[in-house]
């Protein structure tokens, strides 16, 4: 079985496995009040240019995503989101669970734009209504686009215009990093937060939230732990970015995973087959006839996107620092050979 | 100025009035554990065919529907609802404050339906998603429409298949029930839990919840503290019931504000206008010229429901049991005067 | 049977009926932006000197403190409160269900003191608690005991030094001004925000928040709807308050109510019998042999409030602005036979 | 410096490590559905005598304790616990913000006790009040002491008396079953609920939550999900548990740390030194003279847990399965010395 399912199949990249060996049994302080911890810290505000923001790694993206939004947002206030977006979807209703509505925007390929964002201001504007006063968006998008620098800029002006933060969900930001989409001390400049992946990105489990606008930082640490997001041994989160920002491997492991996804999508074009979004990053989304979809589930794992019609369906293939070339090269071929 | 603002634009109906005055210095136990409220409870349970029923009665519809939901769901069920339902759009989150997320669905003429729901249901499959758990109708709708009896039987056919309770918002119920469009025994038949409107239709305030999925029972009472809702002279509510009960005087109110809507709707129409919604009860929302509205707008109150071009904007005008036939009449000969 | 049951088993003063009765048909704009309510507010700012409130005329207590403390408060944010105190017993956990911890300390004859404050604060230092934001009081006590002036600025003096916000539950507040324990300047003075309670003195139901930090005003009534505690006809809240401030018919009820409660307190106490508190108020809590208790309980009602031992019970006596002389005669009466 | 600080401040057992680098690019499902995890959960259920239990792996204490307990009760009901339970001190009030009152009991030497859990039932007696349904304990409690099993079973009787859930912290179970004084098929008999704490014995992180009741079960994971708490190579989870649980590897950790704690209690003990409790396990608060502590302050690290008097103060000494018995003679040299 080759694994195109997610880019959480595998564990880490052996150099993190290797650091967290050698922090084994250092004895640290817990609660990521240690010195890898704040290592990491400092490499990341480096990274983005702000040495004025607070880091703080948590374990999973859903919990990073609930704790941040949970403690920027007064109790009637409100997210602004594509109907894509994960925190719309995919996180259980997280959000709505520490009391905030998400208001679903229509989404163009994947992003939310400046004219959503408008659009659920206007509609959103006395107190019977939910207050709008964050903006998410997530780099790479759910469905593999990508935000530019200039939408993204164009998104800040928005929000300083009416008044809204902007939040950036980073689960797949190696991927964006590596296609130049944006840089880190862009993300810097524009964000009033956002996050860094670790686990869609080579390590084994954390995300790092990057607090720029300075009226959300006091106390969040009380909010990681109220939410049930303070790890122990959380010097083993420091430990994974610590390696990760070395070398700028988050980057070159976006790299690679790109490298391999633009290689099967152009496999796949080549094969006559479109695309149900355009994809430039780790996750392709093929629309394949039924009977082919068939043909390859025996060997290759994937999940299941869409139905565009009732005889096709879009698949969605993710490849990570760990694909190996050779996977997709099978796949190709068995993709052309089910098309016979 | 001429209100067609809302429908709780007045106080209470006299006979209500007079009611409450008797009973102002009776001395009762308080929290809805008097006499009144017993006498009213019986009254609704009987008019609903339902002996079983447990009968509740608030103060407010947001808070009927907030203390309802969150005491009927489980953290992570959802709730399935037309985007033009009151809990989507006008309750500023209160469904999301107590944690739950409401799927907003695509309204056919402000009413929901099996296949909206059937694709909400569909859309949320695993546990990475909110499960759908409540349907929520309005009966009148937020646009005036009704359910038929059949389409509500549809709706229930719909929830028992896929596992789901149905909901139903009375606040407009008096207009629905003058209509015709069903009856309290067939909600008592159909609902898992509605509430009958007492602020919108003739009451100073309350609206009676009525429970009939005897897992849904135990323990409401505390829901109805703990989220604010008990009031300490609660007879006040149940002698309002008792008088709205009386005699059907629930259902007379509700043809009177319905016989002056579709006045009002027919002379609109004979004027050339069309409407946003084809409504029959007693909210209309006749679409007229910018210039037109600007004329009526110094003797006439009302609110604006959307912008359908640039130039036109539909009002909404809502009757109640206060309306004078006057009141239609001067509206009528305004517009028509105005449109000159 | 007579009552003292609690000072809200009658409906409202003769002068606020008549009051609502003239306002039914007025026709009035929704949601408290109406003349009544501007006219209650400003009566409610003059009378605490503090032409900067914001009031806010809510529907019940619970409601009150809940829509309020959860307002103010960041999500790992604390209560701090006697374990006496309303929002720590009698609310079932409104104030948890909002996402926030009250901290109950030992209370001193239903007082929190500056040193249980500190210890609150003390014992809670870091980010695996929470943090103290608000100390709760109740004003008189849930015990009938008062604050004097004094303690409250003693209490203000501690809440400055620790940075916690200072909130004055006033359910009973008629009782306590009618005391001379405080005046409204003085809580204008030294509360971050309190509420006037209308429902346990006079009015049919209504309690006045007061806002006083202008950091805790803004946005405030979306917390009122979300909470589901806005009143549609909220010109019926501003009517009674008006009555309520002119002539200061507020503090006369509590004149009346506390003349009889001392009353009975001096006729109970003449009979050798003790007390569970030092009460000046409104509420009494007579330590009676349950063979008296049970002599008394065919005709008079009221609450078993503990059981100092095995053959003892505190009782709550309660007088309310509706309470008749000849009723606490009856009662002295039937205390002196049942004793013998 | 020799740390008793805490359990967690080494990473993981070596035996552990090896494991997860065999199955680091194994390539697993996400998200725990994987055969380690599965093999895990048989583990544990067969651990238990319990083929029947729901077994899921979570990241973190607070995180078991919060998703658990709010997934277990309906909104109006609470959590009863002693005062120095850690879901009622040290976890920042997450039960609370999961919308749940815990009551504060009096604690004996940690323990709860059948009489409190009455104590608080019979407190709490109307829907004006929160109600009871769950007892909350921690085996071993937060000041190393233990329930024995008839203890246990004790609780257990009350609880099935009253109609409450027994739910068991077991963030140091591993230390609790090394000091025999529970096993684990009687956890599997006596609890509705308990988890088998990997954190502090042994795991880089994870505890392991057995669902013992039925009616607890149904759609658990979303629950996880929805509180930020699945992990995306949950796989990890499951194969520190197969470790764990493999040659009983859990209970030979604690009988490590039990044997030095308890070496490190008798010597201190024969230095004349008392003890805040009477703990048999792996933490120790003996009290010691200011002055001491702070020659020991340079050498060792340790918490303060309490100020009994003025010149005094209790310190928590922790062992772990990572302490050296040099550390134990290190610090019982140390503390002799300090004395003279």
């Amino acid at each position: 079985m080759i694994r195109f399912t997610n880019d959480y199949s595998e564990g880490c990249h052996p150099l993190i496995l290797k650091a967290m060996e050698a922090a084994n049994l250092e004895g640290n302080f817990g609660y990521s009040l240690d010195p890898h911890s704040e290592h990491a810290h400092a490499l990341i505000r480096a990274a983005c240019g702000r040495p004025d923001a607070d880091v703080h790694i948590l374990v999973g993206g859903t919990q990073t995503n609930q704790t941040a939004i949970s403690a920027f947002l007064r109790p009637y206030e409100a997210v602004i989101a594509a109907s894509t977006g994960h925190v719309c979807v995919h996180e259980t209703g997280a959000i709505e669970a520490t009391g905030h509505k998400c208001i679903a925007c229509p989404a163009d390929d994947g992003r939310l734009t400046p004219e959503a964002v408008r659009a659920a201001y206007a509609a959103n504007t006395t107190e019977h209504m939910v207050k709008p006063a964050l903006v998410y968006v997530s780099e790479t998008t759910e469905v593999g686009t990508l935000y530019s620098y200039a939408q993204l800029k164009a998104l800040r002006a928005v929000c300083d215009e009416l008044g809204l933060l902007l939040y950036l969900d980073g689960a797949r930001l190696g991927s964006a990093l590596a296609a130049g989409a944006v840089t880190l001390p862009q993300l810097g400049e524009l964000a009033d937060a956002f996050y860094i992946g670790g686990t869609k990105n080579g390590a084994l489990f954390g995300e790092a939230l990057v607090i720029l606008n300075a009226r959300l930082k006091p106390c969040f640490r009380y909010n990681i732990k109220q939410r049930g997001g303070m790890l122990a041994k959380g010097w083993m989160l420091g430990v994974q970015f610590e390696v990760l920002l070395q070398n700028d491997l988050y980057t070159e492991l976006g790299r690679h995973e790109n490298a391999l996804a633009l290689r099967l999508r152009d496999g796949i074009a080549a094969l006559g087959y479109p695309f149900a979004s355009h994809s430039e990053t780790n996750q392709q989304f093929p629309i394949l006839p039924d009977a082919v979809v068939e043909k390859l589930a025996p060997d290759f794992s994937f999940e299941f996107s869409s139905k565009p019609d009732a005889s096709h369906t879009a698949i969605r293939l993710v490849t990570s620092w760990a694909t190996q070339p050779e996977s997709i090269d099978a796949f190709l071929r068995a993709l052309a050979a089910a098309a016979k």
